[in-house]
């Protein structure tokens, strides 16, 4: 594989990315001239031999990748053994790449993949990600890949997702019912289309009730503990802090527990806590935590099961099987 | 790779698979005559030349495998970082394999690396795992294995454990010191080296205290929540039930803390709990829970730096590499 990717191409012949991929996809979005042109220059770096070459190479290792932000969360476990569940019955082994959030390696991981080590990849994406570009050419070198979770909106393919607006305005509505007066959406990354949707369907919830909204409801965290432990420390002190927060992801709930343990805050009487979260000991935590719980398991086999058919099935569109599955409230004494 | 294994020669010449190892790798402990037969047996069954063909495809993939029971468990999260933490200086790519402690799913998975997919690999068996044949046959193939947590104790190379006896010892001390008349161990294998080490020091503890053990003191839990659900559920509802509870992993709390909350038994005034566990929840659970905190993000980064030396340097002996890194105990409420 030379270095050559379907940014390169773009950026040579000042066209989107977009129109490139198509351009290659001989999509009949693209006028014949701009096909031509994009062809040549391809042809000229090199470019399409190897994706010549990646048919030739394509269901053959038996094997699908799954790309993820980390394994200690919850979530991310349970979906991996709903994929596993499904690649299990399709006789197929299943690897498990983790890029720890961070974006080179996301970009890595998915250019390896061109030289053919899997057949197709299930993926959540990193909070950094905002430069799409190497799934497009993973996708032009003729493996498919599908979303879960955290999609890559611009990319045209099947994504599984949770009803993410709508679980962000019921955590919003649940905190409003039970009096909180001053709501913090603790978000992960303001990248991340599964993030900024909790947050702007908790938005949503304050303007129904005629509540003003503003930027500061929503406290940017980073991949970073001892980081968020400081920063909510400080906002929880403040004599104007937050009466109830809504945390976006799992691990940000042991951070707010702690800090309020430190503070001498109690949950639910000074602050109520609801988290975005599949932890098994939410019902033993100290008090027992309200969750937003996704279908974790089911969320990963749906994925794996419509990755299967794209193996299976020369010319199956993927982009028309994107996939919506609810969430479910569970509210418990840290909302009481 | 046809079927032939390493244990196929064994039955064939009638002597055990350490001896056809052994022979295989020229050891000094093997007589000239059983080499010459092994190795004749070998050739004849079409065993030598992939070992052949092995030496020429090492160290190329730059990648290193990570086969597991399971991610839903923070000691085997904290150790994936850690091995990543080593790889990532290398320039190697990990990928994660799953067993789902299911010993014919570790069976097939080391039997696919023999295919040269990866340059070596770290492993924490399955609790089912009682032939290791597999694991022999893969380093007859030239890809170096390094265990770390469960072991396989009669293969020969590098094993990253924690001191396991001694932290049985401990646990089982704190409770008989805060007043527990009857302590029950969970254990969740009897095939499991570091379950039976864990088991014995907390017999020890006893007998030091004169107290009669019994194996009736080790409670069977299965990989499956719902039969150790009611399985704890039918021992804590007995009369004469435990007054102090060992778990020996981190799984197991989680249904001990829930049966306890079905049952009205208080923790700890009713039954103190002590958890082998990472948990960082350990601190916010209702009550705070006692753990012998594993070494775990360490013992990934020593095994992976033990693992680049034999990638690194031809002939390195890894059986003389084996390290043994202590856990802490953390008391809190759940002991007091």
């Amino acid at each position: 594989m030379n270095n050559i990717t379907i940014k390169t191409l773009a950026e040579r012949l000042q066209v989107s990315v977009a129109t490139v991929s198509k351009a290659l996809k001989d999509s009949h979005e693209i006028g014949e001239l701009t096909k031509q042109r994009v062809r040549q220059m391809a042809e000229e770096l090199n470019y399409v031999p190897n994706l010549y070459a990646s048919s030739l190479r394509r269901r053959k290792s038996k094997t699908i990748a799954v790309v993820l932000p980390e394994v200690a969360d919850s979530y991310f476990s349970l979906a991996i053994n709903g994929i596993e569940s499904i690649a299990q019955k399709k006789g197929y082994h299943v690897l498990i790449y983790l890029t720890h959030e961070n974006y080179r390696k996301q970009e890595e991981i998915l250019k390896d993949f061109q030289s053919g080590r899997v057949d197709g990849v299930l993926m959540s994406t990193t909070t950094e990600t905002t430069d799409h570009c190497h799934v497009v050419d993973l996708q032009i070198s003729g493996v498919p890949i599908v979303f879960f979770d955290r999609v890559c909106e611009d990319i045209e393919t099947a994504k599984i997702t949770t009803n993410d607006f709508e679980c962000g305005y019921i955590a919003g509505e649940l905190l409003l019912k039970q009096g909180c007066k001053k709501i913090a959406f603790l978000s992960i990354s303001s990248s991340l289309s599964i993030s900024n949707k909790r947050a702007n369907g908790f938005h949503k919830a304050l303007a129904d009730k005629n509540i003003k909204t503003s930027p500061k409801d929503i406290i940017d965290c980073k991949n970073d503990e001892s980081f968020n432990y400081s920063h909510l420390k400080k906002i929880l002190s403040h004599k104007n802090r937050p009466d109830g927060i809504i945390a976006s992801v799992e691990k940000l709930t042991t951070t707010v527990y702690l800090v309020c343990k430190e503070l001498n805050l109690r949950i639910p009487g000074d602050i109520k806590i609801i988290s975005f979260s599949n932890l098994v000991s939410a019902p033993i935590l100290n008090p027992s935590l309200t969750t937003i719980t996704q279908p974790a398991f089911e969320m990963g086999a749906v994925a794996a099961s419509i990755l299967f058919k794209a193996l299976e099935k020369p010319g199956f569109q993927l982009k028309k099987e994107s996939m919506v599955i609810p969430s479910v409230l569970v509210e418990r004494d840290s909302t009481k």
